[in-house]
């Protein structure tokens, strides 16, 4: 649907999905289910067997519960949203969108209610995040956000006064033919398999790049643009981060609710871990730069590791979520989170949303808005209705620096090996802690288990540090 | 799954799709269905309803009165058949096919006796056939087969002692690109549309080129040899042919049985209708040449029109069926229909296959078969338990003899106006009279219905008569 669909088919595919979720929602609320699940539970065994049991009842429950009118308002408001704010981006109006934004809010009250008592959450917003990171708290974020945000501010600043990278080398062109290849290439590099005659994957094209599939099936899309071909390269180490999680789970579970992802937060540690931690480091591209320089040939000849290390790795405040770099990115979810913890717990009216925004981002980033297109209507997520989303990406780079920091300990030198191309180290470190387990464990738990303490942002904060003050000398 | 399937995927997809014919099975089968159908009927109003109850009313009868066991037996008996050919026919050796085709074929006997009584066929051969063709008889295509076997014979005789086309010019080499290119003009020029910002089709990459999807939603998939670019151009006429039809059912009729093609052999019509008697024509040809020679340039710069129409238009009897020309082909299948009738009224024991093939050939098309792998090992569709499916090849030709004879009557300038380009006269014949009627009638009625007369080849004989004699000088 999204890469080889004939434009025409939306009609069509867009009945057979409704379709296909009427038959699937009536399959999960089952009164069968809700009737085995009692007696299985009795005589479930093992950690796995009991896990199984609590996410079917988890599921169970959530589906059960929620009124199909309800269901059936989001599923229409969600489309009506969505168009609203298309237009509205598009006329760089948030009065259009304000409405049904509105409306949008107010269904989601309505699910946060349903799903507090489900899952016995504190509060509205913590019924909503828990859809994305199971057991995550709004007040657990924020204690950790707040210190975030002022470890973050002064490293900005700090990187603002030091001297600015040359970012112009990045912008040579490159043919889309030697993009693909450097896409496979890395793909490869990093164990996902696109090439062999057995492999599970595929790199495909898409406007916004994503990760979709399981197990024997994950396949990736980037973009290609000829006069940025960084881009595709990091979307692509982005999404095979992803991949390779998805693709990772222990084979056993296939098809059970043990056998999937842990949490969002979670899945985008893995992608982040991929895309900076390993995709940003000096180490990396040390093996990695003269490949891609040999494929994209002559084009990246006087390109040098020095200097692509630097333009790459630019701090640069800016409006834009998606652009954003690897240290400023947390204030834009930070603002996010803000945003959606006050509407939820009735501090923030939609109305109020272009002025809060156009704010917090004057004093998160020093950045001034101009029009409502490049501030509070650039994300679709709100149009979709997904509100407790957002925090999940800071908590993946959160995540994400908790695995550097432990890899390091279990590994002192599985940097240096990345400087000869070898990744099997924390293939099989990440493989054996992160992926094998899947959804047996909540996120708080799992990180828990494999680093030894709960949610804690110093490892990342720690880890920009040190890369940032060795790039930047200070 | 055919396209771009990550190859590891097979596995899971293989499931899937047994889950799904599973579940099809049973909606399908639903005893609801047989008691809502009697009421229903009694009162239906106008064809488009009895007819809609009619197909509902054979596909329940057909799927109700096969026993599952013998549903599940025919689906295993074809993956072990299926992996016994492709052996057998690396091995170039019958024996090690034969007896996994004898339990094939002695499935499809009790297969066969089952649809004599829903269909009231006469003979097992009629039953099978019906699947394919309704309604047909393997008497009624003896009848024809029979006359057009002595016409094709007396016609390649004299192509024979012509003087043989120059075919080294169709083994230039044309880069891949250029062919693709070529395939969307072609296609886009005989009207399906696969560029546009509301196109509904597309065209990819197989081994083996086929057409599918419906309505909104219809694509075809052809091949490229660097050497041979004619048979991608020859493909994807054929295709193309076939998604016209899908393409240009009565929209008002989407999803209903009377919404489907008519008979295979009618789908074999349209393919072969695009592909030969306007893809191979010299008024087709006179427009499109210089098309294809300008995208290609300069691999075809030295191509001239008369030369390319009788290189395309060789008459070679040969041994393979997928490679024969519009002449012999028809040879291939009859040769086939005349051992499916004996193998089903028991006058042809397996054991006998090879002898009796290779016999065959060296009378009807004099060639002689040196290994089974070419000769009666060839095809893929007896180890799929494909019984009575060869037939609708030819009827799809003399189909489109009778539909040439009728269009060329009620449009005594069609062949004309391809010379400039302009096939809009063609299309709406062929979408008012074959696509819109979809499965509105039985084949044998549909064509009477379109032409005033029922199946006969002799409109095919003279068009191949008229042709070749002119392109041959006799």
């Amino acid at each position: 649907m999204e890469t080889y669909m004939p434009p025409r088919s939306i009609g069509m595919k867009s009945e057979q999905l409704a379709l296909l979720s009427v038959m699937s929602h009536k399959m999960r609320t089952d009164p069968e289910i809700g009737k085995l699940l009692k007696p299985a539970k009795s005589v479930a065994k093992g950690i796995v067997e009991q896990r199984n049991l609590y996410l079917m009842q988890k599921g169970y429950d959530e589906s059960t519960k929620m009124p199909e009118k309800l269901v059936e308002q989001l599923a229409k408001q969600q489309a009506i949203a969505t168009s609203a704010w298309k237009s509205a981006k598009a006329a760089k109006n948030f009065s259009i969108f304000k409405p049904e934004l509105e409306k949008m809010v107010e269904l989601n009250r309505e699910v946060a209610d349903i799903l507090m008592k489900v899952n016995k959450a504190k509060t509205p917003y913590d019924a909503l995040i828990d859809s994305f990171e199971p057991k995550m708290t709004a007040d657990a974020i924020d204690l950790v956000f707040a210190d975030l945000r002022k470890d973050l501010m002064s490293l900005i600043e700090r990187c603002q006064s030091a001297k600015k990278p040359d970012t112009s080398i990045l912008r040579v062109t490159v043919p889309t033919g030697a993009q693909k290849d450097i896409s496979t290439m890395l793909a490869q590099a990093l164990g996902y398999d696109v090439t062999s005659p057995n492999s599970g994957g595929r790199i495909d094209e898409t406007e916004h790049p994503f990760t979709t599939g399981m197990y024997d099936d994950v396949r990736i899309t980037t973009h290609y643009h000829q006069d940025n071909f960084t881009d595709s390269v990091f979307s692509v180490l982005h999404e095979t981060g992803h991949a390779l999680y998805e693709q990772g789970m222990n084979p056993t579970w296939k098809f059970q609710p043990v056998g999937t992802a842990c949490s969002y937060g979670i899945h985008e540690s893995q992608s982040r871990f991929m895309e900076n931690i390993v995709g940003r480091s000096k180490e990396f591209w040390t093996y990695q730069l003269p490949k891609i320089k040999d494929i994209a040939s002559p084009s990246l000849d006087d390109l040098e590791l020095d200097q692509f290390m630097r333009a790459v790795n630019i701090v640069n405040p800016s409006k834009i979520r998606i652009e954003a770099d690897e240290v400023t990115y947390n204030l834009h979810v930070i603002i996010r989170f803000q945003i959606e913890k006050g509407l939820f717990n009735g501090k923030i009216n939609v109305s109020e949303l272009p002025q809060i925004w156009n704010e917090m981002y004057e004093e998160y980033l020093d950045v001034k808005i101009e029009n409502d297109s490049e501030g509070v209507l650039q994300d679709t997520h709100w149009a979709s209705g997904l509100f407790g989303y957002f925090p999940s990406y800071s908590l993946g780079n959160i995540y994400s620096g908790q695995i550097f920091s432990k890899i390091s300990r279990d590994q002192p030198d599985w940097k240096a090996k990345l400087s000869v191309g070898d990744l099997s180290g924390i293939k099989s470190w990440l493989s054996q802690n992160v992926y094998m387990n899947a959804n047996l464990y909540d996120p708080a738990d799992l990180i828990k288990k494999i680093t030894g303490t709960g949610l804690n942002a110093k490892p990342f904060v720690n880890y920009l540090r040190a890369k940032y003050g060795e790039l930047y000398g200070f």
